[in-house]
């Protein structure tokens, strides 16, 4: 098959073009959002091959075969990256949603049968290709939406045999798909009712089963726990990190959401990859992430929606710290992938800058899932998945109007995945 | 010309069958969104002239012309009716979004030349026709947005040739436009820097120049009052709500954003149609509003993006008021007119319930405008104006999945305005 090439030209701007090697940007740096303007770019099988401003343009030998995209007036983004999402799921929930503006609690709303166990007995009773089908749908909504690499975690099987079924769902969809997925095994979401007894042993099957089987087939490339009052315990999280890197599997844990036990530090202390939630923040927790190479990843539709407190953004990049924003796409405190929003929450609510915002939700989205060196910004090299916009007076306008679809045009790996009027 | 004629078959349900007559809804009443389940409906010439379930489908006579949409799965709501924008104006101000987020207050902006002076002195100089192709772009966008009614006020004049010209570019949107279109006079919105050292001189020319001349000319259909601290005061909002009703133009008046100074009242006395805003409410101010017809009216899209205070919805239903929800679309403290976040803002953040949500966006809002008898709701003898949705598993969801976008079709007066799926 002859190479499929594309030239995007005349971009008001191609945004996010830090320099090659740039992993991850942590404090003051996250503001710094390199652009050439009146930028062009090349790619080859889905690859970035080379990029400059209209100055330097070097021309094209052969136009033959070669698509072209006119961006005037339109700005180039490197596609969102999405480091915490629950996208496999069998139901929405919007039952409970109404529960909760009738008044009732969370605790409640699980004591109802509602919750994550809710979820779970949804899941275990729905065939694996009707769970596939119904993932692949959100995942194609969500890359009309930009998302151009997402992190999806198990964990609405809470059994052997379901969480395996939701991880080969996943696995299904990095093959089908063309955006960067990675799997993360969150078989500890919840305890399953039937080890309400015996806790240890739910952790025992994780630790010396599924980590191990799934690490073996090639199924996660993450564990994840949630480590929190009334679902599991830092000494039970430690035991899933350590037997995750055993098997070279690294952490993404849910800390930090609802109260501060001291997951962040035994997070560090295992090397994981990133801290996410962390709405409820104490100064040792700012300690322990200092100079841990650690993400912290803030879920702001998740806060939105639930109307808890929104994640300390400015404290952590005032701590010299990197940060993430994530969507937290799931059917219970977040149902709503739309990474677009998470931007202009990021600056709407977390008070970040429109630059800010936008790395946050690129590269050190990327780098939250392992991926730094394949999407997450603009470079020679990296994977040609990206955002054209429709024609903003500014990259500010993006989060400012929050309510409007910016987006004109999504190319993913050199594909057009959504075609407006730039590549009409 | 032929008589439009359009059927729409199949409806998982059309929804907001009030009964015939039925002008507003409030207290408890204000959760009840009648449905027909399996509902057909027909128009004419842009009017409802039939609706029904598929048990009494009477069958059609003539199917020649016909337009038919098949509506399977999906619901038929009234379009969305928004009582409070300020739609034309000149430019974005996603600048001072910048300056909010890295700290400056709403009185530092004002000071460095931003807030409504800003606009105003943009609008000033800009030429009625490019005021005119840029609101009607954004109009064009709301109506894709499922929008069918709206008020626009003017207010970025702040002269009477500038607010003559605002209301001009309303009145040729209404020429231009499908949608339903109310104009208000907001000359009062903020005071003139020319008339810094003698205000009353500033209302004299709005009660006794600009008043008579709209009214004369048709060119408003409502008056309406910055009345707050730091900008008009009681006294002046009802000079203006006076010389308002003497000449045929009720009143819509901004209450109640910041402080609570006796603005409600005062527009009751003056019988108001509507009191807007209300993110700061007194036990006095609820007394004011009961048995006087007018509807408050919540905005909280403002509240969102500036991180004010919600309106008090629940309280004003426990009190047995009516309610409406509006977008406020503005540049400054609110840029967008997207009534679909606005309904999911009234059930995520005033926990409305769904049902409660959509009447106070559709009837309600309707009532506010005074066109309750036009549109609003699905009823034999109401415009043909109205939002499909994708297919949705409830009405629930469509708040719930507050990130995405549920809508298929668009029609308003019968015309197509915006094919999905269902109309192709």
């Amino acid at each position: 098959m002859e190479a499929e090439r594309l030239l995007i030209k005349g971009a008001k701007a191609l945004v996010g073009t830090h320099p090659a090697g740039t992993e991850r940007l942590a404090g003051a740096a996250l503001a710094e959002l390199p652009q050439l303007e009146h930028g062009w770019l090349m790619a080859e099988d889905g690859i970035i091959t080379a990029m400059g401003t209209d100055a330097d343009w070097p021309g094209v030998a052969d136009w033959n075969g070669l698509e072209v995209i006119d961006a005037t007036d339109r700005y180039v983004l490197p596609g969102w990256c999405d480091a915490h999402t629950h996208t496999v799921f069998a139901a929405p929930r919007e039952g409970e949603f109404v529960d909760r503006i009738k008044g009732l609690g969370y605790a409640e709303i699980a004591a109802k049968g509602g919750g994550i166990l809710n979820s779970a007995a949804k899941l275990r009773a729905m065939d694996e290709d009707d769970l596939y089908v119904q993932a692949k749908a959100r995942v194609e909504e969500l890359m009309r939406q930009g998302t151009v690499a997402l992190e999806i975690k198990s964990g609405y099987g809470l059994s052997a045999e379901s969480e395996l079924k939701m991880l080969r769902v996943v696995q299904r969809l990095k093959e089908a798909l063309p955006l960067r997925i990675r799997a993360t095994l969150l078989a500890a979401h919840a305890l399953p009712p039937e080890y309400k007894e015996n806790r240890g042993r739910y952790v025992d099957l994780i630790v010396h089963e599924l980590i191990p089987q799934v690490a073996a087939e090639g199924l996660a490339d993450h564990v994840d726990c949630f480590c929190e009052t009334n679902y599991f315990t830092v000494a039970e999280m430690e035991r899933i990190l350590e037997a995750g890197a055993k098997h070279g599997l690294p952490g993404k844990v849910h800390v930090n959401q609802f109260t501060s036990i001291g997951g962040i530090a035994a997070a560090v202390k295992h090397r994981a990859l990133s801290v996410d939630h962390l709405e409820v923040m104490e100064p040792a927790d700012f300690d322990a992430l200092r100079g841990s190479g650690v993400i912290p990843t803030l879920l702001p539709s998740c806060s939105f929606f639930l109307g808890i407190p929104y994640g300390p953004a400015r404290q952590l990049i005032n701590a010299g710290l990197p940060l993430a924003l994530a969507s937290d796409y799931n059917p219970g405190t977040t149902p709503s992938g739309n990474m677009n929003l998470v931007v202009a929450l990021g600056c709407i609510k977390l008070r970040l800058l429109p630059g800010e915002a936008i790395n946050a939700a690129t590269l050190n989205g990327a780098a939250a899932m392992g991926l730094a060196a394949e999407v997450g910004s603009l470079a020679v090299g990296k994977r040609a998945s990206f955002i054209i916009t429709k024609a903003v007076p500014s990259l500010a306008y993006l989060p400012y109007a929050f309510g409007q679809d910016h987006i004109d045009t999504v190319i993913i790996d050199g594909r057009t995945i959504r075609a407006g009027e730039a590549a009409a």
